[in-house]
């Protein structure tokens, strides 16, 4: 029997028990997996599964010590103590599954150190996409390809927003009042609306896709508070959806960019199609094209699934250490390549500014003819090229015009912009979305 | 340095040698495969990869009997001479690569028996959905979950053209011409229009989901010949699109139902929105859900990625046989439990007339008013409830009723059907579709 410890019994704790008291029609394998005991802030607290009572404990650092256990899998969610509770559970050479995201995205570099220095797995499936199967892939049967893009609809709660919004034609705040009563969205709904969950995955897959360690900072986020029903509609006109997309890209010069932002979808590609919350992967690679995994990304059963897929991993290859003796001399050596960590080194990183992007831009403007001409001139003068200037409808009293502009570098359109926001015929420029 | 040898240099051959001649910037491991051999029929045929002269063999034996290939890859096609080379490479030692999905649906049982006496794996991802990571996550990651259905669009060449009928309202036996002229489709397209080639993949999606053997035979496999343009017309205008399904599923009692034909889908699931050549499967699971993986199901570079990431899983686990005289003793027991085939039972069959399903059934009549009514009654004879009964249109001077069921018993509906053939205001039942 392999002797597993879990650290938190919220939803997906919750959900990782269920599977495992319960193997009959699974992989076989789980029939040898063993709960050893559960940590829990609070032993009171009603459960909804039912674990013998000296299995469940509030000793979370008898867990991480207690040499019977080989693999300690962290549900508790936040960065302290899951940080530390992971650190010294590595110390102690235990095996680590883990769904935290933000955690792995922050303090990879330093668990991931530690885990090669002691030869022992970080496997992190459950961190990104909930049951879809991504990390893995990417580690092994994708990374035969020369991987050029990662891009992912990477958070269920702004996709399910963007979502109604495009269905419903309704405003953000209204939608977002409304999702967060139907449990959708958090009480404080800032790591997800203002894409930080989804930068911390984008983080986590580009470092997959890219075989390079990513500093979290180095990822632009960029959220979807400011997307306005009339700029659904626009993309609706001009067959497009907009969707909050996560992308880690290698850009000419072997650079590679990571970056979340509201994007407007041409209608006919996957992704557009992805819609609630529904999560989706689209992985472009030489020579295989354009491979993309959906499913439910978040849920107590869907991310329980990708755990206990980390757990059946570690436990269908732990008997393929080397050697007892060679694994002490050099542990990481001893790992299995696909399922351990090989890079140590950080990616060099594009800054956004180096890019080219299509934008639709929407203005407020007082005088629409003179202004019009204006435009056309200052994003000239910036080498910024136009695809098509619309002038469409009102707002009050302010004549609303909406730009489209061909692939351009970003550094260039900032400036264009600046020039362009200081007109006195700009009223205001509620919306700049990049453009797929 | 793993050798390996490689049988057939056509477009995936080719693909798989190219891929392998330049590893920079993919998986590091794939620095240490070595081609030894590639086996092809005529030496003299030009190639467009440049490969050393001395590698490139017409004879296959001394491939499969090479002392120095570890890892024999598979894809020349057909069953003969595959089937005898590969079962040769085995009893030789050497694990198998192949794409040779009709092999190994129909002979999968003797070589998956005789690579387990000898201690091998039998990698088979690019026998389903080209690139698209299908078979390791239903073996791994996946297979944690009960699997209760598996749902594939895997054939290209139908989905192709399916797709164009749908867009363009054009007849099948037209649109398949311009198919084969313009390389979508076989001179023989039998084996895809018929829906063999989606019985060989579903069969293997089948063993793998649900951990048996299937006999081939007990695969119903419809194709695509019968769905006129007709057919599009009423599914469009109801909201459903046809799709040919490849379907895999755990019946009441346990037993597994495996099929393919043509189905009327929904216009808002998943599976509806893939077009053209792409494959797709979707996969439910309990507790996961749905989750569906979508990419190109053909091509050169496609499954040539998916050949070369079984290389590459078995690279990373060739040296994790337990000990030399424990393989010898139990080859199996010294396999990676995650790749290697543990299922030696064949899976219980449930037979197509105890399924349930929803039938659309196009009828061209004689006498209208007095025909709706008989419907009804022989329909409801048989306990199979309608949906809806439309009459829409005329073909030349018969009139086109449509028929909508709900869920009923497969037997029920076939003996409804052979009733209402016989009455003599029927001229002809031109379709009979199922409706997901």
């Amino acid at each position: 029997m392999v002797k597993i410890g879990i650290l938190g019994l919220g939803t997906v704790g919750t959900g990782t028990v269920q599977i495992l008291l319960d193997p009959v029609g699974r992989h076989h394998l789980l029939q040898s997996v063993e709960i050893r005991r559960v940590g829990v802030r609070s032993i009171d607290k009603p459960r909804a599964v039912d674990l013998p009572s000296e299995l469940v404990t509030t000793d979370l650092d008898a867990i991480v010590c207690d040499p019977e256990i080989e693999i300690v899998v962290e549900v508790m969610g936040g960065i302290e103590p899951a940080r530390s509770l992971i650190l010294k559970a590595i110390e102690h050479g235990k095996h680590i599954v883990t769904a935290n995201k933000a955690l792995i995205a922050k303090f990879g570099d330093e668990i991931f150190t530690a885990a090669n220095q002691a030869g022992v797995y970080v496997m992190l499936e459950a961190a990104v996409g909930g049951g879809i199967p991504v990390i893995q892939p990417l580690k092994q049967s994708l990374g035969v390809n020369r991987i050029g893009r990662v891009t992912g609809i990477i958070n269920g709660t702004t996709n399910y927003i963007l979502t109604r919004m495009t269905v419903e034609g309704g405003e953000f705040a209204d939608i977002l009042a409304d999702a967060q009563k139907l449990g959708y969205a958090e009480a404080d709904p800032t790591a997800d609306i203002d894409g930080l969950d989804a930068g911390d995955k984008i983080a986590i897959l580009a470092s997959l896709a890219f075989g390079g360690r990513i500093k979290r900072d180095d990822v632009y986020c960029e959220g979807i508070r400011k997307i306005g029903a009339v700029d659904i509609a626009y993309a609706d006109k001009l067959n497009f959806v907009i969707k909050l997309l996560a992308i880690a890209e290698r850009v000419e010069g072997g650079a590679v960019s990571v970056r979340v932002h509201p994007t407007f979808v041409p209608r006919d590609r996957p992704l557009a199609t992805v819609n609630g919350v529904y999560n989706a992967i689209l992985v472009e690679g030489d020579p295989l094209g354009e491979v993309m995994l959906f499913g439910p990304g978040a849920g107590a059963g869907a991310t329980a699934s990708a755990v206990v897929s980390d757990i059946l991993a570690i436990v269908g290859v732990r008997q393929c250490h080397i050697s007892r003796e060679e694994a002490i001399e050099s542990p990481h050596n001893a790992l299995h390549p696909l399922l351990s960590c090989n890079h140590t080194e950080y990616s060099q990183m594009a800054p956004l500014s180096s890019l080219r992007s299509s934008f639709y831009v929407r203005f407020l403007c007082l005088d629409v003819p003179g202004v019009i001409g204006k435009l056309g001139t200052s994003f000239g003068e910036h080498h910024v090229s136009i695809e098509s200037i619309v002038q469409t409808g009102f707002q009050g009293d302010r004549a609303e015009i909406v730009v489209v502009t061909h692939d351009v570098s970003e550094a260039d359109f900032d400036s264009a912009l600046a020039e362009i926001g200081s007109l006195e015929a700009i009223d205001s420029i509620p919306s700049i979305i990049r453009v797929l």
